[in-house]
């Protein structure tokens, strides 16, 4: 019997997702990825409904340059995992995707070895939307995975300063990967992100990389030193790997692993998860007051003109947010605005 | 014939700065740093006035670890400008003082031999309200500064992280002091701290600690080359001096005159000055729309309990800043909130 083509209901996606099926998880993300009002709140009762069965998983942010042969790299360690028995879901945090509404992430062929794998679940990049409802989307879809069963959930970056940041704040372990022989590379690296870093890998160390990536490894290594804490009570280990023949994957793993047990040793996968949950809840809050502000008509009407005089020095900026303010405040009052979500 | 005694109003504060006059910039500042609603208008109207005469000083911010020696250095490097025919003022952004109402750095015995100087001007932190209240206070003051004509205007951090970046976000140049022999420093500067900065200076390198000032000279040197990009057209000069005995102070100078030159030639300094002054607008907004947020009283009733849940993983955060979004709107359309300011 097929399934029937009317869209499921919350309870039935429930269920779905609880039993693990592949299809009704990849219903439910798309639940959660909808911008419509009815949608956002059907997603939010089957959140709801789901919450008990998440927070199970490792979850792994995987971030570094384009280039760096990510896709390659996560392909190999999840093919790994789920053919020693994980269940293995990939989502991804691609930021050029909310701009241009689609990337090379979207590909459907994307990792086509991994996607086909029974105990595997890909998922391209929410598209469309701000950057903030990337990132949501994303830490909706890895709960549904958590719920769905899947015991490790990786979560790929495409390498630009805010979606490292985005990713880092819904994992507990991220793992940096870096390129060999690229001495200059942890310039290329966003302010703040090398604090955010847990496990590094420089990948490609195959053929006659080899030598190189033992090399940037040290170097690496030195460097890092420098900028962390010698204090801090987990010092990020820098491996050599490659994604492309497998080499240096489970050492890879092995330390994701130790990551793992450090955080619940010491008490801080939990500490970790809440602060990320009410991080999450106030990023919310302040990313819908701005651009509920933002969209407010009198405040639209002016926006462009007070920008200008502000840039130019003829009005300061406090004058001028006043102004902005005292517009919104108006705009709410005579009910100008729509509704806030 | 002494001064009246009656508050001046903002005509004549807006001569008597224009004049040069310190107390009357003194005065000034007083209105600036006050949250009284008249005042916060009067403040502003006097900055409007005053706007055509900002902008023309070097801003200059000055950070560093606590124990750095930032007041001998800055009393130092101040006095001898002084003495060149320079007009300088010193301010202080200490975040302590918005959560203590008060720290050292608002000990009336600051900085004693510059602040009595003809041809110079020094203000403690302002203390009281948020963080961004007092980043608010001091770019405010920093104007006054130069409309009262002096050229070098420095703001001095307490070397804690934000404090660091407000004063970058209003400063052309960031210097930073160092400490000799501390071979982990860079270490405690926090993130993203190290891609503000503009020139650094390794500070007390005098009597015995000399050779360990040039010997940590070369280390920050090749710590900083491996994080900062080698295609950026400025590369951070280090440099050693002594704010005690003054040695090495011109080279620094000098150094902070050559970022100067390359900002202008490069017109880098407008537009770091307009990106400037648009992020602080909406800095404003956002903090008014986040403070009136928590303030307003459906939210406020209801925050403590919903954080806890979250935190706990019973509710989802994007449940939870939903219902406080709703019950913001209603407190805003019901007018039980302040008006903005």
């Amino acid at each position: 019997m097929s399934r029937p083509r009317r869209r499921p209901s919350v309870a039935e996606l429930a269920a779905g997702i609880r039993a693990g099926d592949r299809a009704m998880l990849g219903r439910g993300i798309t639940l959660v990825e909808s911008s419509r009002a009815a949608h956002r709140q059907e997603a939010q009762d089957l959140l709801t409904e789901l919450l008990g069965e998440t927070g199970r998983a490792l979850r792994l942010g995987i971030t570094g340059v384009p280039g760096v042969g990510k896709s390659t790299f996560i392909e190999a360690l999840g093919h790994g995992l789920a053919e020693d028995g994980h269940r293995v879901a990939v989502l991804a945090v691609d930021p050029s995707s909310a701009v241009s509404g689609g990337s090379i992430l979207g590909d459907k062929t994307r990792m086509g070895r991994l996607s086909v794998h029974d105990r595997a679940f890909v998922r391209p990049s929410p598209s469309g939307g701000s950057l903030g409802g990337v990132a949501r989307k994303t830490r909706e879809s890895l709960l549904l995975c958590e719920a769905a069963g899947y015991d490790v959930v990786m979560v790929e970056t495409v390498g630009v300063g805010q979606s490292e940041i985005m990713v880092a704040e819904m994992v507990d372990t991220v793992l940096l990967l870096l390129l060999p022989g690229a001495g200059d590379e942890l310039q290329g690296i966003k302010r703040g992100i090398l604090e955010l870093i847990d496990v590094v890998a420089v990948n490609k160390a195959d053929g006659r990389a080899e030598v190189a990536a033992r090399q940037a490894r040290v170097e690496y290594e030195s460097g890092l030193k420098l900028i962390r804490s010698s204090h801090a009570a987990w010092q990020p280990p820098v491996l050599t790997c490659s994604g492309l023949d497998g080499q240096g994957l489970d050492r890879v793993w092995q330390a994701i692993l130790d990551h793992r047990r450090h955080l619940e040793a010491s008490g801080e996968l939990d500490d970790r998860r809440r602060r990320q949950q009410l991080r999450w809840m106030w990023s919310l809050v302040e990313e819908t007051l701005l651009s509920t502000f933002r969209r407010a008509p009198g405040v639209a009407a002016l926006l462009g003109a007070l920008e200008s005089e502000v840039a130019a020095g003829k009005t300061t900026p406090t004058a001028a947010a006043r102004s902005l303010l005292a517009r919104f405040e108006n705009d709410v009052r005579q009910n100008e605005i729509d509704p806030l979500p």
